[in-house]
């Protein structure tokens, strides 16, 4: 698209990319060692922005550092967004005021707010000072919205026709706007007062006469988002109607702002490492940070509380202490029921976080997911009882112990399943993340509810024991 | 782009789309229940395939078949391809074969086969057997290809011109192959032999005169994959690069096909349900499945095996029963030291397996991810041992007993961290997956670490308890 590649088109060889394997890290890391700059600027010249970036990564902050030093504008820019987040924190504030504006200049809208946005008050400020008024206003609109929403993620780059407008027209605006910009797949096509009526797909402009009217071959049945709409709700808009492309508007039917996939892409990539950190205890922060510490310190209120949630468990335990010391076996016993209930129950939850997320689970149809967990942990209850009480009693040579382990073994795991399924719906009820009620809060919580089952089941029958 | 638009497309309105929200959603339960087909179809004839698929999704199977049945073909096909599977399954074979040839018919390769691939064999047969010489032989190839490779999920429809060729020609192909076909984001550009040495972007071919050659305009640097290279890591590559399509060749570098980035976004989906599902003990087929019997066989044997290795710790604790009938309070502190370290084992192991997908973690320098999961896990080992001991020493009246619960909590949380963090890696190098141990087993084999750990030192120190 660019003329940059020309001197090189006229063989009939495809350029082979190089692949940024063990081998080349190797003599990266000991060529930005020695700080031999000739030798790197060789290397990286073939390589793309992304797979510079990906090397980056893997080095220290201060290589990283240098390694950034060496590029020019053009690529520099293209490597800041791929960055870890760690050594974007590390190089921001070190780089000299006029290379960052030169760098966010070349960005569209959507990629300068979010490193405007990771700056320092002051050093965002002057940044925004050095940016034409249009695209400055453009950037401090984007930073105005939450960064998990449309508003976060869209840019402001549009390419808008008239309805009246022709095809040569359209064909004209995408010219001028493929100077500075990639990713263009469709043209919105507004009414004088910016109200969205239509998209025409680039590929549209390919098929039609140069003075076919833009309302003639305009597809009017536009899905479109509001500012406001959690980004996971964009993912699934994305992937239900299979598009490239969204338009954001606000509530009028105002164009405000488009959103391509590829930042789907990285949504859904991010969405997902929140899901599992969440689900272990921690921070979705943690695989952007690298210090020890730091992650320590992120995770440690998660292990606190599932701490002081498991001395609860503790209590009934010592409130048990005469039945424990009678038939000490049951102590054997404690953990196999605890895990397998606190297990179902993260089961169930975890099917109904992701139904919710999906849209599968409909709150205003709760009984729907609570009886088909229900259904479910009979049976594995059943089993699992069935399997642990013919142990127990082989174990203990004693039917009634067998009896009563199997028989908390059931009851438990029903419970569980269907807390499991309760807490993320009355959690979203509530306002609160439902993915918070499917991890080792969840499990702690089922522990307490296991092992108090059991052991007053056991007080109950003690005397056959 | 269609003419199908064309009699509404002089309002400057734009078209709503219709909401399916709950009350539309009763609304259609009712009209369904009546088999009311004037009714329905008056609604239908409004909405999008995806959205006549979401409400198919929320009716019975036998509602689901009924609503089916009134679908025109070109809709129909677009809906069958966003159908839940087991709504799917229901319907396939119960579709008159005429009817099932017509929408296979319509549609891409790769989304035929993933038709094909779910019906009988002797179904598939004759299906294949309708369609024309070209398309069924596309079909077949795309069926040899593992589901989960980019083989499996590349389309055949390519639009390919020579190098020697002008954007004139170009146009052309895009012209004729746009008709069937939405999704055209670039041209590839091959030699006589079919050897892929560039693309062009859609875009571009609205930049350049006509007669311009497409070798001075084509990227000569192209990305592309094997077809046997795995979904996850092709998903990879579509986020590294900001890139909707991407082509597959052969190892002599030979264009076989096309992925686009809307098969990602349900890759990347389908990826996270499955991480998901294992970090619970279950399959990312539970999702899809709508019987409680069928979930529950498909959790049980990762729920039994779970109890097995529970029956370690059992074992444990059976053997230790003389220090525990000595110390009965020993037994309020087991909960709390295995959930504790279980949890933070997993929290590393998930962290790692994390790392594994996206390759920041790298075998080849495995020390890196262990140095820093056991800097991370000293600290929290630390503060959590501090924490326990004082409880244990306040609750037992005994700085003894405080300081055997704290060290017990310090030891097993650093050996738990080293366990989760290690065997993520030792598996991938092993070729199992390494989201297999980032699960229940891994909590379960914590919880016989921890309570060993404890009950040994409770039994070095019993003199003092």
């Amino acid at each position: 698209m660019t003329d940059s590649t020309d001197h090189r088109a006229f063989s009939d060889e495809r350029r082979e990319l190089i692949e940024v394997d063990d081998e080349l890290m190797k003599d990266i890391e000991e060529i930005v060692r020695t700080r031999s700059d000739f030798l790197l600027l060789n290397i990286l010249q073939d390589l793309t922005p992304p797979d510079i970036a990906h090397i980056m990564n893997r080095l220290e902050a201060e290589e990283a550092e240098y390694v950034f030093g060496l590029l020019k504008a053009d690529v520099a820019s293209g490597v800041l967004l791929e960055l870890d987040e760690s050594h974007r924190e590390h190089l921001l504030p070190r780089l000299p005021q006029e290379k960052l504006a030169e760098l966010v200049d070349a960005m569209d809208s959507d990629d300068a707010a979010d490193i405007i946005g990771a700056l320092s008050r002051d050093q965002a400020a002057r940044i925004l000072g050095t940016m034409d008024v249009e695209d400055s206003s453009h950037v401090e609109e984007l930073l105005r919205y939450d960064e998990s929403t449309a508003g976060g993620i869209m840019a402001k780059e549009v390419a808008t026709v008239h309805p009246d407008d022709t095809v040569k027209k359209a064909i004209r605006i995408v010219r001028r706007m493929a100077k500075d910009h990639k990713n263009i797949y469709n043209i919105y096509v507004t009414t004088d007062d910016g109200l969205l009526v239509g998209t025409v797909p680039i590929q549209s402009l390919l098929l039609y006469a140069p003075n076919k009217r833009i309302r003639k071959i305009m597809k009017d049945d536009v899905v479109s988002v509001t500012p406001d709409v959690d980004q996971e709700e964009v993912a699934q808009i994305f992937k239900k109607y299979d598009i490239i492309s969204l338009p954001v508007t606000d509530t009028a039917g105002k164009l405000l702002g488009r959103i391509t996939v590829d930042d789907i892409v990285d949504v859904l990539e991010e969405e997902h490492v929140e899901d599992v950190a969440r689900m272990v205890g921690s921070d979705a922060d943690e695989i952007e940070r690298r210090s020890p510490t730091q992650v320590a310190l992120l995770r440690l209120p998660w292990v606190l509380t599932t701490l002081f949630i498991e001395l609860g468990a503790g209590l009934v335990i010592s409130r048990f202490d005469e039945t424990l010391s009678r038939v000490i076996l049951l102590a054997s016993f404690m953990p196999i029921i605890s895990a397998i209930s606190g297990n179902t129950g993260l089961q169930s939850a975890a099917i109904v976080v992701r139904g919710l997320a999906t849209g599968h689970v409909d709150l205003a149809r709760w009984w729907k997911p609570v009886i088909r967990q229900v259904q479910t942990t009979l049976i594995i209850g059943a089993a699992c009882g069935l399997v642990i009480g013919l142990i127990g009693a082989y174990w203990d040579g004693n039917a009634v112990f067998g009896a009563v382990v199997g028989t908390s073994m059931f009851i438990s795991i029903n419970i569980s399943g269907l807390v499991g399924t309760a807490t993320p719906m009355i959690s979203k009820r509530l306002g609160f993340d439902p993915a918070l009620t499917a991890g080792p809060f969840e499990t702690a919580f089922q522990d307490v509810v296991g092992i108090s089952i059991f052991l007053s089941i056991a007080t109950l029958l003690i005397q056959w024991l």
